[in-house]
């Protein structure tokens, strides 16, 4: 397909493409004369993958880390998994000097009896968010923990289970697309039940109502 | 105590206690000469709600939102922790309108049994998360709704039963808080669940360690 259609397919305006282009994270198209170049379907696969690391919140360089990972997966699925989720967001101030421990994320690792490696980013996520928690006066506690340690670990079970597994790049794109836009679903969910427990629980109308249907 | 206590104790520095009190979100000392003022506990309680809202993203009009409800709750606490919970981001954005029907959120709700009422942002917030999810090719599925809602189900309920049920403002400030603040604790124990899993489905090393301990 011709440069147009890539834009009115993938939704993308010409010069974000280009841009795309330039920076190397969308691959060139196939020369077909000295301005024209042809594209397909993996342009567009690549730039809805483009598309969904820009909007939850990727700067161009953590995109390049990924679209590079997809096509240079190396031998071992974990550590390239593994580099992939690191380079999402959020990530740490850069005037603030990364703390060499992270007591409260160990704790809590340790006692879901997780292994504590502090090279993961997401070990320092945990510590800052559980510094967080603390500040505000409503720390993780041992019963919170097992509690939602028990309910992440089973929906993490079932993220992985449905991993696709034919090729590194569909499980590099599966693994960080499912980490950055499910997490908006999960939380905007906890919400809603929230809402509909206290509905249930914390007003007079579930009652009110019997009493209107009882004759 | 004075103002030069407060600045010490709540680690803000003077010209930002200014600004909370200018902006009506922090109460007034009580006046001791014409230019001093005397401030005790509850102005540091005050602070410190300011100053997490504040770190997790609230602009000043919504930070004032929840203090006037925790000041003036209102005789329905299900409304009133409604609209609090309401004031925390993420927040549309002003320039697109918004959508007067929510399919996704509205056929998730209705499949886990959950009322839908679009009054509440997070049914907003769910639709726009799932119109992503299918965008990047990972749709919400009926197993994975099932699985993700009784778990999101479980760890809400652990919420309400520990929410503070003395006072209002007690109520409205865990209900906030409790939203914002563990919300990133959620992401990133799901993200360390993840490797959890996958270093041990993934990689070779738990065996070979296996034939390194048998003599």
């Amino acid at each position: 397909m011709r440069v147009s259609e890539l834009v009115e397919r993938s939704g993308l305006p010409l010069a974000t493409i280009k841009y795309y282009l330039r920076e190397g994270v969308l691959m060139p198209g196939e020369a077909t004369s000295v301005t024209q170049s042809r594209y397909d379907e993996r342009h567009l696969r690549r730039l809805a993958l483009i598309k969904a690391l820009a909007g939850a919140g990727l700067p161009i360089h953590k995109i390049r880390v990924i679209v590079r990972l997809t096509e240079n997966p190396g031998d071992d699925l974990f550590e390239t998994l593994g580099r992939a989720v690191a380079a999402l967001p959020p990530y740490p101030d850069p005037d603030v000097p990364a703390p060499r421990e992270n007591p409260r994320a160990q704790w809590a690792l340790e006692h879901l009896g997780q292994v504590y490696d502090p090279r993961f980013p997401a070990v320092g996520q945990l510590d800052r968010a559980l510094e967080a928690v603390e500040a505000v006066g409503i720390p993780m506690t041992v019963e919170r923990l097992d509690n939602y340690g028990r309910h992440v670990q089973a929906i993490a079970e079932f993220d992985l289970a449905h991993m696709p597994v034919g090729s590194t790049e569909a499980a590099v794109e599966y693994a960080v697309l499912g980490t950055a836009v499910y997490e908006p679903v999960l939380a905007a969910m906890r919400r809603l039940a929230h809402q509909d427990i206290a509905s249930r629980t914390l007003t007079a109308e579930p009652s009110q109502q019997l009493r209107e249907d009882t004759p």
